[in-house]
Formats: structure tokens, C-alpha cells, sequence
């Protein structure tokens, strides 16, 4: 599966709605409609309602089909706009203009948040032209330095998010920068007791070898060319998952930033999907992770 | 500049000449042909004699004009190659079939070999197709965790290979998934103190700015749309320093192995410049591998 056809899956699906936390943002409204022309979501516009409406005009974009609720405060609005999808009344939840820090205080909120006992991480999924396969890659924006418990919670948080995209029993890379358990490279330790949990039935509905080099996860021949034979992984990793947020943002934004590959981005271990792009995210990426979302709420 | 453009430097300086340790490898006599043949460097073979002409032949490679010196004992070849380096009878010293420990024993040998009382790093050049010059990635796969004194080595040891590259006064990032300082995030904090060796003159030759994220280091418009416009480096970094091997090695292999872009790696801090690279390198790496040790040696 690739992009594309998380959109069709989508599509199929049946639209769903998310709730935007202060939709006064151009950008975020440009990517809203666009969701909505395709099939993939509609919005309930959570914020500053003479903002919304004088930033719509601007983007000419016809206010007609969504619900608006006025609230001018960026933080009470976050909290009104998660309560929705806490109350099921949304299938995800956006964040709009307000800024990040007040953003996840709604998402953690304890009365209207979005906790489900887990902790959260962020997964960002790329269509690799080179791979015949989504790459679902974490944790690159939200965990900083996870410990083995916190990676057993991302692989945890990950494989339905990789259900959604319809990988049924996802193959998982715990990453280092060598491929042999190395005692002075704690990363390839933690690596190889991953897969001793999942081998004993402690990481279940996934595969996961590790450590593994990149080349070994994702190359195909570079895994035949080693000789790499006898691993579960040969190549065909669906989960990249990265030692601290260091290597994982820098290989994220090394592909965004050196590339044009398609990603979209949620953040998981929340009662439904949510959306936390940046400001600096593209048009494309915003839309992506919006349907990403969506396929990821169709499945819960 | 760009990769074609190194080329086109040492062909302008005139051949060098490598000596190759157990050169019985049909990819490595590959290369080396191929870097005759352009015009960027002759070749010592030291090795298996009779297993080098077997391969040659097999590669209707024609030895008239290589020297081959016959040692079968691959140890004892890379000791024979390296000393022709420390000697000065060659510009460039190159890995064979002789493994990787034997072959940095070599060079680490207190007799024959390259010392030169720095550390040893790695670097990688890349040609990117949407950076309009090449990029210094270090170190993506020699030093593990490099302490703060171990980074000033590094860039010591960088600098150097931007200037014969053409770049007299690179740009160098430190690199971590933040551009601000955050105490919980030592490479935060080391980036920020290079930064300031730098300032006071502890670090020359280039200039230093850090920390800083991938993102504000390559693209200059991801910087302007992020307000960077009081840093030094505002996408238009040279070096690119990452915080350990893992970050860096990650984001070396995730270009090498889902993008086409060129590139070619030497290891720095020797005497000459020292060709390591691997079997799974590409023919063209190894070439470029071969040309960026050149236009180096040229410059020392």
C-alpha cells in the first residue's frame, strides 16, 4: 500500500470528522478543505469565528458545510474542540493555531483529553518510491530519549496505526547503526531485547529483529548482500523504530528536506488519532496526515 | 561545487597515485581501473599477485601499467601498502580485501602507518540535487560517541577536506533534533559550546553554529519561514556534525539507500587520505571515494 491508496481506503471507508483546536490558521484551513474535497474528512472550526470567517474569505473557501463554535481564547478552545472527539462526537483531533505546549494540555487533559493509560509517541508514515511498502517511522518528533519500557510502548502504539494502513502483522526494526549487539552501544542491547520479548510473547501482532542497520531494514539486496539470510528482516522492514529523537529527526527531516517523498504524520496512544502538524509541514503533508488519521479512526 | 566538479579538480591537478591493500577484489581493481582511466589516480597493487591477475583477467582489466607487489599475507600487505603512504611514495592508501581491523591497524601502526596524533573521523560528501554544494556529513560511521574534545577533533579534522573542496570557509552545524538548548538534551548543550569555542578562537577555520536542526542547517527556506534570520547558518550549512554514530550512520544509509545521490567518503586525521570503503558500496562510491582522497592528497 502506498499513499494513495490510504486515501482511496479512506475514500471507501466513508468521510470522517475532525476537530480543529483554533482554526484561525490559513494553512491549516487550506488543508482542511482540501480533506473535505476529497472525500477524506470534514471539520468541526473550533476557534475565533471573525478570524475564521475573514481568513476563509481570503482563501475564498466556502464556510458553508462546517460547524463553527466561536471560542477567541486559543487554550479553551483546544479544550472545546478535544472534548468532542473525547466525547465521540469527532473521529480525530487537529491542532489548529494554537501553540503546541497548550495544544497537548488538551490532549492530556484528565476530564476532556484523550489519555488512554499509554504514553503517547508520534509515528510518521513516507511512501518511498524505492520501497513497494509504506514506512512507518518513530519516534522522530515526540519521545526524546525512550527507555526500553517507552520503546515497547511505541512498537505498542505503532502496529495499528500500521493495521490501518492494512499491514496485518508489521515487521519491526529496532534501528542502531550496526546490525550485531555491540554491550558499548546501549541502542543495539535494548534492540536485541526487543525481539527477545516478542520472540517470548511480551510485544505481540508484529515481527521484530533488531538491531539492525538501515541498509539491512529497508535494501532488500544490500540484506542479500551481507548475507543476512538468516534474519526475520531482510529488507522488507515496515516499522523503523529509532534509538533516541536525534536519529530519528534527523533521518525525518533528511528525507523531507533532501527529497519531495510523501509523509503524513499522527501522533498515537490517544482514544482517537491526532493531528500535530507544524507550521513548517507542507500543504501535502498536512493533507496526508489528516487521512491518515482518518483511516487510522476507521479502524479503532 | 559539485561531485563532477572534484572530478574535474583532480584531473586538472594531475593523477595521484593510491596504494591498495590486498587488492585480490574484483569490486575495489574495478574502481581503481576506473579512476585511471579518468584520469584521477594510478594504483600500487599490493597483494595476492597470482590472485590479482585472476581477477584481472576475468575483468579484461589490462595490468601493464599498475606496479603489483606480491604479498599473499593479507595483515602483511596492508602493512606493505600503508608504508608506501608514510613513505610519500603514494598520495592515498586504500582498503582491499584485507579486513577492516587489520587494515586500521595499519594505519594505526606506530612505525608504517598514518598517524598524526589527532584522532581518526569519517567523513562523507555528498552531492545533493536540490543543495547547490556538496555536503561534509560527519561522523557516520568511524567514531561512536564522540565526547565534546572528540567534535573539536572532528571538525579539525573536516575542515581541511571542505577547503580542497573549494569551501575556505565552511559552515558547520552540530546537529540535534532542536535547534535551542535544552539541558535534558546534552547534544543541545555541546552544540551550543562548539558554538562558543568557535566564537572565542578555539575552533578555526570555519564557522560554527549550533545547535541546530536539520532542517534550518539545509534548507535556507525552512529557515526563513522559521525566523531564523539571526543564526549564522541559515540552510546553508557545509558540515553537517551529528551526535553520535547512530543519528549520523541512520541518515547516511537513509540517503544512500532511498535516494540515487552520489557520494564518496574518506577517512581524515592521517597523514594522506585513507579509502575505506565496503563491499556494499556502490561502484560509484567507490570512484568517488577515490577522487575526494585525491583532491585532498592535492591540497596537503
Amino acid at each position: 500500500m502506498k499513499f494513495d491508496d490510504i486515501i482511496a481506503k479512506v475514500q471507501e471507508c466513508g468521510k470522517k470528522t475532525v476537530a480543529v483546536a483554533a482554526a484561525q490558521d490559513s494553512a491549516v484551513l487550506e488543508a482542511v478543505r482540501e480533506a473535505k474535497k476529497r472525500g477524506i474528512a470534514d471539520a468541526i472550526l473550533v476557534g475565533d469565528e471573525p478570524k475564521i470567517r475573514e481568513i476563509a474569505a481570503s482563501l475564498e473557501m466556502d464556510l458553508t458545510d462546517y460547524e463553527i463554535i466561536h471560542e477567541p481564547d486559543m487554550a479553551q478552545a483546544a479544550l472545546t474542540a478535544v472534548k468532542l472527539a473525547h466525547d465521540g462526537k469527532v473521529d480525530m483531533y487537529m491542532k489548529g493555531l494554537v501553540d503546541t505546549k497548550n495544544f497537548l494540555k488538551s490532549v492530556l487533559d484528565k476530564e476532556v483529553g484523550l489519555r488512554t493509560g499509554n504514553p503517547l509517541s508520534h509515528v510518521a508514515v513516507f511512501d518511498i518510491p524505492s520501497i513497494d511498502h509504506l514506512l512507518f517511522l518513530t519516534d522522530v518528533a515526540f519521545m526524546t530519549y525512550p527507555t526500553l519500557e517507552d520503546k515497547v510502548n511505541i512498537i505498542n502504539n505503532t502496529v495499528p496505526v500500521c493495521k490501518a494502513c492494512g499491514v496485518d502483522m508489521p515487521k519491526v526494526a529496532p534501528l542502531a547503526a550496526v546490525e550485531v549487539v555491540n554491550p558499548k552501544m546501549p541502542a543495539t542491547v535494548e534492540a536485541a531485547e526487543l525481539m527477545k520479548m516478542n520472540e517470548e510473547g511480551q510485544i505481540t501482532d508484529c515481527i521484530v529483529d533488531g538491531p539492525l542497520s538501515l541498509d539491512l531494514a529497508i535494501d532488500p539486496e544490500a540484506a542479500l548482500h551481507k548475507g543476512a539470510t538468516d534474519r526475520k528482516i531482510q529488507g522488507d522492514a515496515d516499522v523503523l523504530l529509532f534509538p533516541d529523537i536525534h536519529a530519528g529527526n534527523l533521518v525525518y527531516k533528511a528525507i523531507v528536506h533532501m527529497t519531495d517523498m510523501k509523509n503524513g504524520c499522527i501522533l498515537t496512544g490517544t482514544k482517537v488519532p491526532v493531528i500535530l502538524t507544524s507550521r513548517s509541514d507542507s500543504f501535502e503533508t498536512k493533507v496526508n496526515s489528516i487521512a491518515l488519521a482518518a483511516v487510522v479512526a476507521s479502524n479503532q
